[in-house]
């Protein structure tokens, strides 16, 4: 690949590197397993949900036209025919001029059209379970209907209820459990490495001698990784030397990463390093990106898995994962969107720009229905606090020269963001 | 406690609910682990970030009043007296009308006070790596500070750069790392039992026979409990039988769980045989609460261990998990926040109210920078599939009895909610 960095939007940069990228090929987990994952076909339901007509409270089934008449003064009184418990097989046909007791959930019996509550009766829930009574008196009408869920009124059977790339979650979940799938395909997690390059970097556990510093990178990208809900491999630092660096790619395609994220050693320095040790096995290419923060992008593969460079300043490493890597990561798990949650708000404070789309930490208030946003802090590139103060990330497109107060932009929410209400 | 429902507003309702809360111990977890969790107190930084003053570009470095004069026709040609790679030790004082050679990342030198990028002066990144040149000359000034990480810039030292109940996400992870907290002090995770009641339901793995059902609501309801970040221990179904409630509570306990959630057998047949269950150890009430979907809300305690019974109705369990368990569950967790974020919409068409405060399930979508909310369907209690199509939860709140089309309201986006622009 060449070696020139090629000048690219952020748009066609992430287009470029989504080219390629394509989602893991599924597995089938038991339903139980699966809150969080990401379908990886249409499922759609064997039967109707649900299944048979059943009684929305307990009380008394009936033929609605036979009660129409009932008041609390002049209640009609029919004699009970039946009772049908939840669970108890499918129970007969009601006879006509009578009523069967009946349970939340248990099938209407054939013939029935209604259900009275039993508050509507002269039976009453402190006799619950008692034994069945000869006859029961009802106070009020029950229209046609009422208090029946009818056979299908939620899904018909052959309904998709869940397309691909559904990401699973409680509703979705419950109904597939409904419907009896015990077992659900879904794409496989990614399986992403993470290592720092870096002589000045020391693990966390180790003390810091002069002119070092901690490994951070590599801890915060594997977090980010994780809350993409993708599976995150650490393996620490790597030297500014090409064996070094090699050993960490070979560690990554053992541990059977699908992606490969390496952070500093962008620069002249190492640059060479990272470019050699990815070389040997692959092929990489950089690419100036009009963004802020910017660095040039190292992109390409190891031996055909992908493999990102990003950069050694921390808040320029996550800020490049957001716009490039986790839409990469999304992608693969299989899901159909990409981006982030974005709100529009309005900017309360004017700012010189200087025509790359920039991303500015920033946190976003709710006023009077509306939301405001400002700058978080210090927007230095290394000034990491503020990015840990920050819910969102606001997004001033190519092109402009100043953001002015008042003008709305289009604001990322990052995970967990809460939103106050403005004091103002 | 007494049997008779109260009758309570929403807000009454949780705040009596969340009484009964407080966070969990703390633990001592490796940072690495700590990605989603909840820190238990404040932490400070032990020194300050960056610990020393450094560069942030590979280049010279210089005393900024002796290139004040460079320009590309006139460079200032000055002898190298040093070369600082990063990780490489204090570097000695810059020795005056001299540059060193200096690395990113690299500690800047006493005296030194800029740094000119390696662009700026007659080296060449093609030729990085080489040997230290005996002069370099300088084309472009650089101001006094360029391209220098001042000492603390980031975070001083003392200053709280993560306060207790922060959700530990990337940015976080990647400042305390760098500070090198190896370990951090975080809330447990709650441990949450589920099981679900009715003679008529069966484990999704199970055949049904005519009039039964698959029990999806300790599936769904772990999987809401997992989104909340706690540890779901389902134990599946009890019979509507004192000993197999009594059973399924005795497992939760045993399992540690520090909340018992139940669903269905909150009625006539079955609501004595939970009642009893738990009374039988604890103690339950019944609440009335003034919302829809409602049933009572049956809340108290096993052993101490708090015990909510949740409707057997699948949406009004989950919605009732939405408004009372999740708050109570982050509670427990640590978090200081326990409402979901919520936008403001306008809603899209007119609908009749009956007072209660309502949970209608919507789907949010942006409209020329602002939101509009429609039904996502069928809004009967029984209807799953429209709360699987819904983005959000929109309140109307209580003493209302018309929503009007035009009206804003407030709408929680649920888990992974993504927001489609409006076609209009």
């Amino acid at each position: 690949m060449s070696d020139l960095p090629q000048l690219l939007s952020v748009a066609a940069a992430r287009d470029r590197i989504l080219e390629h990228f394509q989602p893991l090929e599924a597995e089938e987990l038991p339903l139980s397993h699966c809150a969080g994952r990401v379908l990886a076909r249409d499922l759609a339901a064997p039967h109707d949900l649900p299944p048979f007509g059943n009684s929305s409270m307990d009380g008394y089934a009936v033929r609605a036209a036979e009660v129409s008449a009932a008041a609390t003064d002049r209640p009609v009184a029919l004699p009970v025919s039946g009772d049908i418990p939840a669970g108890g097989g499918l129970p007969p046909a009601l006879a006509i001029g009578t009523a069967a007791r009946i349970m939340t959930g248990a099938p209407l019996p054939p013939g029935a059209d209604a259900v009275v509550p039993v508050e509507d009766t002269d039976e009453s829930r402190d006799r619950a379970g008692r034994p069945l009574p000869a006859r029961v008196a009802i106070f009020r009408p029950a229209a046609g209907g009422a208090n029946v869920r009818p056979v299908g009124q939620d899904v018909r059977a052959g309904e998709i209820v869940a397309p691909a790339s559904t990401v699973l979650g409680p509703a979705s979940i419950g109904v597939l459990a409904a419907l009896g799938y015990s077992v659900l395909p879904v794409f496989r997690r990614p399986r992403v490495a993470v290592f720092s390059t870096g002589d000045e970097l020391r693990a966390i556990e180790e003390p810091l001698e002069p002119g070092q510093i901690h490994d951070s990178n590599s801890h915060a990208l594997a977090a980010a990784v994780a809350a993409c809900g993708a599976e995150a491999v650490r393996l620490g630092v790597a030297r500014d030397q090409l064996e070094s660096v090699r050993g960490r790619l070979a560690e990554a395609r053992a541990a059977g990463a699908q992606l490969i994220l390496s952070s500093a050693g962008v620069s002249v320095g190492a640059y060479d390093v990272v470019k050699a040790a990815v070389e040997a096995e692959g092929g990489l290419r950089f690419w100036r990106v009009r963004m802020r923060p910017g660095k040039p992008l190292a992109f390409g593969h190891v031996g055909g898995v992908p493999f990102f460079g990003l950069p050694g300043n921390p808040v320029s490493a996550l800020i490049t994962f957001e716009v490039f890597v986790r839409p990469a990561i999304l992608k693969l798990a299989g899901r159909r969107a990409w981006g982030r949650l974005a709100l529009q708000a309005e900017l309360l404070e004017s700012l010189p720009s200087d025509g790359r789309e920039t991303y500015m930490r920033v946190i976003v208030e709710e006023r009077a229905g509306r939301y405001v946003a400002r700058a978080a802090g210090d927007q230095g590139s290394a000034v990491m606090s503020t990015l840990v103060r920050a819910n969102g990330l606001l997004v001033l497109p190519e092109g402009l020269t100043e953001a002015r107060a008042g003008q709305q932009f289009s604001v990322w929410l990052l995970d967990g963001a809460e939103i106050a209400a403005s004091a103002v």
